[in-house]
């Protein structure tokens, strides 16, 4: 066996204050086959300083923008430098940023959405097909192991042939306008930031995905009422749609942030011919499983579980009972991000080789979130019943 | 304290196989308020006689037919023939059973829908008027005590402005054939015992009574998508709708009887600018209240329970932890009713006078019903996005 | 098929401000096979007439005392006369008037405990043996349809040889001191009246009825340890012990009526050495089975529900998703008894030749009531670890 | 703001094929403040390899020995030397490492049982107080804020006077025999290498551990029944006991490796005079609360929520909904080691003079824990009722 080699990282953004660059340096620190080396976590000087500093980084490796990140690491001996950039600035740089880093030959992992318009993640597509570039997306809970075993139900064809899928993801955080939130409420409000759509880009972009990492098919038609609920704010804080995949199944997809009280209620519900599945990601390490005419069970997510498929069982870490959650998802996200960083290291291959990281979210995800968010507003604002959800591929 | 008078009634349809006679014959007996008299349970006539025999009628009360039966009972001296008729059979005699009963000058309670059209519907309402007859409809959901609670909190202001409301029915039973049920499915399934509709006739009319009760808000609009998943079906088995009310709330309603697995599983969740609340029949004694910004609480059904109203109090009949359930709610109805007959033979009023049964849901419901159905119809057939609910008042 | 007849019968306590009595009343109606002729439903003369004039009753029949019942009744011809007669008084009085009423010729249905010492039970089951009378006892959750589930999947043999039991009741309803409460809690907890214990006589004995009748174990000894947390109580109001049964299987039970917040929690688990069952009685309708090295899966009540013994699927009025709950449970208790009445009467057979009634607890589970009250007071005065409970066969 | 300084560990035990060793791995990399730099893994040295290899560590800090690995540690220049040991061997091996890691100046980090005896334990208590090394033991579920928060809420007063705590913690693990498991299995089973007691040792003791955190009030006497229930078994592998506490409050304690397919579920409910609440460890994040006459509530984990005592939130990495499990426990636990850790080191201090880490449980602790044993065994052997538990303060 050979000596396991910490990948080396860096971020951009995710300074003080922020939410979800905390969650990512946990998420990459939790299996010790990540080091983050360096960053540029905000551009107000002091919060970025204190962040390094409060990371334990080098002073010389807390940069001042993310211009001088890449400049300055890429002039680093190849063994010490980074090796790949994590993105979790406001989403309108998240295209500019992943750019520049790949042109300077680093990997890229993005927090979602990957990019504000499907104009501008075909571009991005297009440089990473010509580079040799891994990028990952952190749809982060395609990370758990029970949504693997969800997608393992489906296509195994323990459901049979599927009729019916329902999604919703309520959440009740914008309940209440911004001046009673903190700066995540603000730049997810501000189009210029956040890119067209609020709701719909910040978490019915999750519920799409899960429709169709899990089903395995394509949305390809859908019927928006999307709505804004506080006065002033300029993007849509809610939203609902009719859906119909390539698969021939059909269904519902609720996101919304004015759902009060609501935490973070992601749930999926598939139905098929021969039985269903429903999971919830505020109880993640379950799976109930309805077998037509037989009394439901529940899948439990722990290392050896009965019945778990062998991509769930990967993603456990603890048996069953000591529950894992969200930031062993995006763990999960980050060890493959890492291991096929190694792996084409090791292998002496170049990414486009090896192809994607397996496992982890990529560039395609990314155009799928965009094509949906298009697809919502165009029918939102439309008379006409049906819209199509352009074909990415 | 006036002697208690029980209320004597008949009932049409309700042999053996059937589902709901049954129900209705264990509801209305719990209180010790109503007597069955007299029936016509089935056209077959020894199932007919066998039924009226399990019931201990007497002989010369089973009747062939409903027509004999009414032509039967008024013969009989006026305190020993039946106050009421109860109408269990398929969707299609409802009204022409309703009609014959009310000119009779019997009072009527029917399980619904009310009628197989809009149409139909508002003939039996103008027959009504013109009438001193009672009409009561099945709408079971709404005897149930935490869905007076929760009509409750929403118009008491406790949750503040309507936002967001989500209704669903998702059932399994129909998953598969109807070869392979029983007589339930297959007139239930037969456009010309069950009216246009299949599944929104008999489940998502529930789902759309539940928000109107519910929200004290009328549905004016409407965006459907309804299917038929099982092969030679020829009614809807499952649908879905964006909803939007006239008291400026917007949602999602879902019913299915082919989601495998499910049993009865309606469920409504209300979104306000000041909190939210959710109720689920299959755990019919409890609402979750989550206030803006503070824990999630949960009131709990049960004579003098803590934060109940009286609507909902009034409506058990054990201390909190003592489950009641759907025969219960059915008998709420029931009791009701029979209240408002006696109350009305007391007063020597007429119905007319005397105005509806409280919480008995009537002809208007049924109204409301009908024109749910038909605009899901339309609804799904049209290219055009959304479609009105007529309004029946 | 013969013509049902109803069941005639009378009723001792219940009057207004009784919660049992009142339950009583709805459980016998429910399945319309029980009528209720006549009364003596308090002391208080004018509580006794205004209950009876509530429940509709003649008012000849309507009785100042029990003694007074029990001849009037006696001198009524036969087919007019009550059957059985219900005892819902305080616990004091149940023998003296069970052997009235078996010494007239009444069977006798008798809200638990069926006695105030086991000395009194033997009284009484000699009684008993020597008539030809039925007797019933309202040990209500063995009316379960799923309790009756849950001892199918343990005699046979699903869950392989028993290891464990555990059972708890805790109700939180004397929390406080009596004055706040109504005259519930009074009687309760007054010795006269109640027998030797308090919460060990009111809940402790269900637990244990429930253990024995899930396991078809008797327990053999215990260790207790009982308590009184109100100033100025008499009786204990909270007790748990360790248990061993005559099965090999050992475990806990706890009743306790000082558990602030909690309702009616009975709760049984049992674990064999190849599965495990879960049974609640505020979610009545559900059986967790854990099956050794599977998948959980969840058992669900409902008529014609996939693996239900037929003693389950027999206590079931509804399809699975109408729940059922504490009135069916008890009506459940009330049909057996009342088949058992006109099984005897058809066939001419005295009821010692028919035997008990099936599916109905009797005297025999009432003389366990008591013997274990007997042990755990015992027990918990004592300095010496185990007790045994006495064998009353 | 002072740059952060990784706290550099070793670990002895935890090779491949250990379950809790990794569990620590995972738990201190979580928050990036801890770096491992050397380890002990296993005697197999193929399996040490192995180990150091996939944990990226050189190869001449991955050692043959603990002894070595003290040594040679303590050789190391002190700003490269490891700061901490963690010791995760079988039980009979964690007070001989300790006292050697004490003695060479090392702060030890023990997965518990602190010891095999209580007599052990004290030996190294006084050990401790002779050093300036900080010790802490790894009870997990000490560092859930949940858990924080149910003594909060307890200490607080808001439940009142503490009446009954009812804790269990079944597992089913151990249901077959050892042959059907792993090494997990086997040396837990082993007297020699586990000490005296098997279930109440490995799980007993973290149920008695949470009873006395939560509610700071010390048990002091119990009354238990142990048993062993698998052929061939030498330890208890399942008990239960009835305990009472220095506060007044008396209560059950479960605690068996034998309840068939139970993974888990440790779970607390505590009852005062004025309201109630219940945690369980497989759904870490909520807190139900029961107010005396009020609706339930329930608290939720997450930063920021309200009602959360500060202990509490400071224990949460995410907003609500975002759920945080067994590995998120464990590294609050490294937290506030590593925290205390360097608070000596900048501050100049010694450990004496620091006083023990905040918020990780010590060697006290561990001397309860061996007491609890010692008194669960004395207590099941014994004819008499109740066993006091040494007062070990």
């Amino acid at each position: 066996m050979a000596k396991m080699n910490k990948v080396r990282m860096g971020m951009v953004g995710g300074g003080e204050g922020a939410f979800i660059g905390a969650v990512h340096r946990h998420a990459l620190a939790l299996d010790g086959q990540i080091e983050l080396v360096c960053g540029a976590f905000s551009r107000d000087n002091q919060n970025n300083q204190r962040t390094g500093d409060s990371l334990g980084l080098d002073d010389n490796r807390v940069y001042s923008s993310w211009e001088t990140l890449l400049t300055a690491e890429l002039a680093l001996p190849e063994d010490e430098r980074m090796q790949a950039l994590i993105i979790v600035t406001p989403n309108h740089l998240h295209v500019p940023i992943s750019i520049a880093a790949i042109e300077a030959g680093f990997h890229v992992f993005c927090e979602k959405p990957a990019a504000i318009s499907l104009d501008e993640a075909q571009v991005l597509k297009s440089k990473l097909k010509q580079s040799d570039v891994l990028y990952g997306l952190a749809h982060t809970y395609l990370g758990y192991p029970m949504v693997w075993q969800a997608q393992h139900m489906v296509t195994s064809g323990l459901l049979g042939n599927i009729r019916k899928v329902y999604v919703e993801y309520p959440q009740g955080w914008l309940s209440a306008n911004e001046e009673s939130h903190n700066k995540q409420a603000s730049w997810r409000t501000d189009p210029a930031q956040s890119g067209g759509s609020g709701a719909m880009g910040d978490i019915g972009t999750h519920a799409f995905g899960l429709v169709e990492f899990v089903l395995q098919q394509q949305v390809t038609s859908l019927c928006a009422d999307l709505q804004t609920h506080v006065d002033g704010r300029r993007l849509d804080d809610d939203g609902a749609a009719l859906i119909r995949t390539d698969g021939g199944a059909s269904g519902v997809l609720i996101a919304s942030q004015v759902c009060a009280g609501e935490e973070n209620a992601l749930k999926i519900r598939v139905y098929g011919d021969k039985g269903a599945i429903e999971w919830q990601q505020m109880e993640p390490n379950s799976i109930i499983h309805r077998p037509l005419g037989e009394p439901y069970r529940v899948f439990r997510a722990g290392m050896g579980q009965p019945g778990l498929c062998e991509d769930a069982s990967a993603r456990c870490r603890t048996p069953a009972g000591h529950p894992e959650g969200y930031l062993e998802a995006m763990a999960n996200l980050y060890g493959y991000f890492a291991k096929a960083i190694n792996a084409a290291k090791a292998a002496e291959l170049t990414i486009s080789e090896l192809g994607k990281a397996p496992g982890v979210p990529g560039i395609d995800s990314g155009l799928r979130g965009m094509a949906f968010i298009d697809a919502m507003l165009t029918s939102s604002d439309s008379e006409t019943k049906w819209h199509s959800v352009p074909n990415t591929k």
